[in-house]
């Protein structure tokens, strides 16, 4: 039964200020004040501590007639670096942001078959880092936090990857590897819970306390955020809406369960719709994911009757899994993110808004609003650098700096040689 | 983005000061502390406050050796009497508690066929008041707070039933008329909340912070509590587990969807697998839905071979669908409640443990304990009478008297007149 303490309470309303000058972009101390509900006083007081912390900077000032000057406040670029990594399943991305979390560069290395041990993570992101080190955005910065999403079930309280099932990964002590590799502190989540904390600061979240983040991919989960807090569940896995039954007794799911939602709505689900549907049919032959829902796609929108007929059944399966979160979660707004939706044409969407309501019971079905959001396809690395961005706040929010628990030991004298490479060439920097 | 204010916080320690008093009987501040969390001060204040307002009283005191004696305390039996209001679909059930939540008294009416208008509930609320106020109970006895359980979808903070289908009612106010019936403050809320509140105070909310309370009854729902919070969404309607799609084009339910899992897992839908089974069957003429389900499951223990079927098909789809709950939610818990656990055997149990596993992710499926909880019956009316305390706690925590918005004005005359008619037979006691 143990509440909120009051250092929670602080770390909250620290976030509310920040998204608030996120949202704002400049902004006076009264319009964060109206945007967070917080008092004045409250407000005073943590935009100063962010401004002494550097986190924030003056921006300038607004003069109004016979007052007094207001001075404008903004998120300061030159406090420091976020790092944010996604370890995807065939490749590792690095993304450099600024404080005001604008992504500055980028480093992706592909991963070899089989090189899916920790150790070589580790390796391709000491090296991916050594590369960003020699580049303007993160030459002579700090990094001071990093977030790094990994695949399958991880418990950030712990540090560790539980549960990988396509790497075999057990119980991994992620973090410890990771902090090695980065050299500083580093804190680890899934792709999953990354989405949902970009959406909550930029997304939905600038509008709604409750709402859920669905997102489509390979994968499909629900980020489920209720009064304005992403709700992670016993152990960080909350949001499986994807290996939930939608189809008792149907289509044999990778979880091992039968008739999962992923297994109707995911990208191999929907390959086994149009499977079904006509098993010849020539798109069935493209392997890539990305291309595959392309393909389908533009198959639909230029008439094929099969690829029409499976995206109008997979409209159908998203509308009835949807309506379940409605019904159970009587949310205020549903946002439909990810990768597909950059490929969903419109009849998809059309399909989901015409079944939606009646998949809905009046009261949870009223007044809900539903979206679906082309993401740039970045969701997951922003989401990891807010991640980050928290991780440092909580950090310098810590009641004593004598408190904190000592850095890691690392030797940086790699990079640092690194860096001092004469004549090193300078690769052409990543778009922003 | 409105934060939790003071106020919500200082309620919350109250509820969480009481929880600990009724968990433990008769407790000191120091068993208050431990138990909740919160400073000796916070504790030695706020018990400070209840004994100011009536709510608690020192019990005793316990001299330890060479210390100075502790002080104990306990709900305060005296402070006044809630009444809880559980209107169901064919009866309306008044039931008197003290202020340690211990039931004195119970009057409970039937209600005729067509007699399901706000106004004659009203009226059968007040008839049913003046049988009570008669009797040793609430005689010359404040009801300090009202919690009242109604059918459909109920909007609490706007205090009307907004859809209850099954009576014709669209955005009833019923406080209004349920206020005018008591002659006090009324809080209304629907069965599932309050089944889940009584949950949260007196079942698993002692051991648990984040749990599912799982009702099966005529209809099924599931209350889902986060964070020591009860979750009820944007419209007081979350929890609608039971009209979420299970069985893709499956059943017609009465919800109007397709599959739902009331509609497999409710009383209606085992008549529908039994009768699936066999269609001849003879308990299938059993109209009443708590004899069907007790005489299903005497039929299944005395080796019935179709009712054996009907109740393991129910068991598979009671584990899919809390497997679907725990991979969405990740909880620590889950409750089965409702009055089929009582009648439900240890075959259904043993089903559902024994096909629990198989339906749960790795990660949620680990360490989640699952519980079928016989309740005697009691529930909502408990829940409600919790519900009503909390609205008086509220009410005297309000920051001063005098802004509580005035009571409304009520003639309490007919009442008073009631318990002075002379002769008057006085009925006996309902249950303790
Ligand atoms: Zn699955
Ligand atoms: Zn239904």
């Amino acid at each position: 039964m143990a509440m909120k303490t009051s250092r929670d309470i602080r770390n909250e309303s620290r976030f509310m200020v920040l998204r608030a000058v996120y949202a704002g972009g400049t902004v006076t101390r009264a319009q964060v004040a109206t945007e967070t509900g917080l008092s004045p006083a409250t407000v005073a007081t943590l935009v100063g501590e962010l401004v002494e912390e550097g986190v924030l900077r003056e921006a300038g000032r607004i003069s109004s007639q016979g007052g007094r000057p207001t001075s404008t406040f903004q998120a300061n670029p030159q406090r420091g670096r976020l790092l944010a990594i996604d370890v995807a399943e065939t490749y590792v991305r690095l993304d450099v942001y600024d404080l005001a979390l604008a992504r500055l560069d980028q480093e992706q290395v592909e991963l070899a078959p089989g090189a899916q041990t920790i150790a070589s993570v580790g390796e391709v992101i000491g090296g991916a880092l050594t590369a960003l080190r020699r580049r303007e955005a993160l030459a002579d910065r700090d990094i001071l936090f990093t977030g790094a999403s990994l695949p399958g079930q991880v418990d950030t309280a712990r540090g560790v990857d539980v549960f990988a099932p396509n790497w075999g990964w057990r119980d991994v002590p992620v973090v410890d590897v990771l902090e090695e590799a980065v050299g500083g502190r580093v804190r680890v989540d899934n792709p999953l819970m990354a989405l949902a904390t970009g959406e909550l600061w930029f997304g939905a979240g600038r509008r709604f306390r409750d709402f859920i983040a669905v997102n489509l991919g390979t994968g499909v989960g629900a980020g489920i955020i209720l009064d304005g807090q992403l709700l992670r569940g016993r152990g960080n896995s909350a949001g499986e809406w994807g290996h939930t039954t939608l189809v008792w007794q149907g289509r044999a799911c990778r979880c091992g369960r039968q008739g999962c939602i992923e297994s109707y709505v995911g990208v191999e689900g929907m390959r086994r719709t149009l499977e079904e549907i006509r098993s010849d049919h020539p798109l069935l032959e493209v392997v890539h994911h990305r291309a595959f829902i392309e393909q389908l796609m533009r198959a639909e929108a230029a008439g094929d009757a099969a690829a029409r007929e499976a995206v109008q059944r997979t409209g159908d399966h998203l509308a009835a899994g949807l309506g379940n979160l409605i019904n159970l979660l009587n949310p205020e707004h549903v946002s439909v993110l990810g990768w597909i939706t950059r490929y969903a044409g419109t009849d998809l969407r059309e399909r989901v808004r015409t079944r939606i309501q009646q998949e809905c019971l009046p009261g949870p079905g009223s007044g809900v609003s539903l979206e679906f959001t082309e993401t740039a396809g970045e969701s997951v690395s922003l989401g990891m650098a807010v991640l980050a961005l928290e991780g440092f706040l909580e950090q310098v929010g810590l009641p004593s700096p004598s408190s904190l628990p000592a850095p890691p030991a690392i030797d940086r004298t790699e990079h640092r040689a690194a860096w001092a490479v004469p004549g090193a060439p300078t690769p052409s920097r990543g778009p922003r």
